[in-house]
């Protein structure tokens, strides 16, 4: 098994979401180069990334999109289903346990932990809310493959460093924070607030500089 | 005005957010390694990245919590508000149409266009949905500072390069592309999926590997 980077699986990622819109749209076969124009890369990557797994379409034919999605959803784990525990039900938290599309992807939210004791005991879209104190052992009696953090950043590294000596080995941050884990742990963050901010740091940013001449002082 | 890293950009916004939860907690002042700690980073790069916009903080007294906030706020262009424009009034769009901390933030969703004329006239969360044909009109007419890109991924860049011709400069993308924008227009991704994907994918590698014994094949 070659070593993947980071890049690679998001890009199949994108293929695999580009193709299962196309099959939704009666697409049968698609070529490399087309498939590249709509992820906006090249064929020559498409290819490449395709043969670390193996020999994919036929000359001249291109790719049958039914067996492309079938090879990507095996090469991504996505042939079983994943076990996920949501640890925050705060707001955020609230609305990726109604995110239905989570499912379908073939992730279930099946066990939730707050540290509020007024929502333990509650249930939220239909999951039991239980005490923080029930964290460790939770994880370990339901089996959790996959641990979302979306408690304030002030308390996400001491909730991940419980998790990670639980056993988890794929974390989804939510929390405004930088997470440490240790190498053989899977961490991704999706942060809305920092990318808009980005957003409007550049706005701001480039609203000045054209206010001040077409010069950039300082650059 | 110095170029700042997307990554110090970044940092600025995790800073932001600790040190309002820290406000709300009651916090006053707080050193440097304080922050740093709580942020997954160093003393150093605190200061550092800090530096690049003044002189914050006194020796030995550390940073005003509030005076900091304003500071970054400033800076990350968050004292006024933007009008933001959602194009796609699916799931996804719906859910961050209803997701109250934007306003909080500062940013405010004042149209939504989507192309299914079922939806046209009808209102999302209190906003009406116009036409897509309408976008760019719509675009001018409500001066939209940023738009959010929340359609099917086979259609993410042509709503992009019309959105682009339009005169809008920041783009904050949920569609599951790899989209293309010309120098000067602020492009950030946000896909929940991609990254799900890349957690499942390292799950199901590393449990092939572990199957296979302590030696690595191949890395």
């Amino acid at each position: 098994m070659r070593k993947v980077s980071e890049s690679t699986v998001g890009r199949l990622s994108l293929y695999l979401r580009l193709l299962s819109e196309l099959e939704t749209d009666g697409v049968q076969t698609l070529s490399s180069e087309a498939l590249a124009q709509r992820c906006g890369t090249t064929a020559a990557q498409v290819r490449k990334d395709l043969s670390l797994f193996g020999t994919f379409g036929k000359r001249g034919l291109g790719y049958s999109v039914a067996e492309l999605i079938a090879a990507l959803r095996s090469i991504l784990g996505l042939e079983r289903r994943w076990r996920v525990a949501l640890v925050g039900a705060g707001r955020i938290g609230v609305a990726l346990l109604g995110y239905q599309d989570f499912r379908t992807q073939g992730f279930d939210i099946v066990a939730v932990f707050d540290r509020d004791a007024g929502k333990v005991g509650q249930r939220r879209h239909g999951v039991l809310v239980r005490a923080d104190a029930e964290l460790e052992q939770g994880l370990e009696s339901e089996s959790i493959d996959i641990v979302i953090v979306a408690v304030p950043g002030e308390s996400a590294q001491a909730v991940v460093d419980r998790v990670v000596a639980a056993g988890v080995r794929a974390i989804l941050n939510f929390a405004p924070v930088k997470l440490n884990v240790p190498a053989g742990v899977a961490l991704k963050n999706v942060n809305m607030a920092v990318e808009l901010e980005a957003l409007s740091y550049a706005l701001a940013n480039s609203g000045r500089r054209s206010r001040r001449g077409a010069t950039p002082a300082g650059r």
